[in-house]
């Protein structure tokens, strides 16, 4: 990855009903676990107890560092309401500077 | 990447018009080539015949393994309307264990 | 990345406030700096000004080259109403051949 001056920044997948999207993004960012999140409305197709399910979901994408990444994780685990939820760290190749600075700084504050 | 326990997992992104999305979707997970696929409503901007075109269409984000991405850009190419539809494969650099174990079982069955 | 026949694909995420969102789109292909976008409607959660805020925004996935990067990100810069815009480069590790020569000719043109 081409980051020259800090930390890589990672984008965070991470799938959740639409009544605890919102509340889950506010935490991340208000403690500062990412730097912001991109909510998306989707609908999830997926194999359970054997018949193929379809629900609507919310996608949420976080923006963070490799460092911040293990502990988002974790935070995600505890205010998720799913068992197993998804969550899937991205490498992100380059971005522009002042933005990944941008990010850097809000998750180290 | 760092799949300590297991083959890594990858996105595959395709686009695909709203009235075959969800029946694409059902038949990589019914098959077994993908765990799970998101689907969302997109607007997709392009040049067609030397104009720049803006169509509705949905993005299929689906969750499968390393292994498993041949055969699933095979079967995506068999079951598109399109003649040369986007298939693009994502590297995922790290993903909650449970959730990943989760993929690989179920494209493995 | 495993692209044997031709420079590599990459994925550029740029968000853009809705009324912007098609002209940024629309500007990048036709001066073929990207070969296609696609438009999706997200809630964004950022702090700013210390306190946590949620504005709907537009997500542009933008399809290019990596030889083309550099100068998508200026054409972003300049074409942008944020002093900051979010612009991230994401790799791409492999794709349909047809498909990924379809987007390096779009943006050699």
């Amino acid at each position: 990855m081409m980051h020259v001056n800090g930390e890589e920044i990672e984008l965070i997948l991470c799938t959740a009903p639409a009544e605890k999207a919102d509340s889950i993004a506010r935490i991340l960012v208000d403690e500062r676990f990412v730097a912001c999140v991109n909510i998306q409305e989707i609908r999830s197709v997926f194999r359970w107890e054997g018949e193929v399910q379809v629900e609507d979901e919310m996608l949420l994408i976080c923006k963070t560092t490799t460092g911040r990444r293990e502990e988002t994780f974790r935070r995600l685990r505890e205010i998720h309401p799913y068992d197993v939820p998804e969550i899937l760290a991205l490498p992100v190749k380059d971005g522009d500077p002042r933005y990944c600075s941008w990010v850097r700084a809000e998750v180290s504050g």
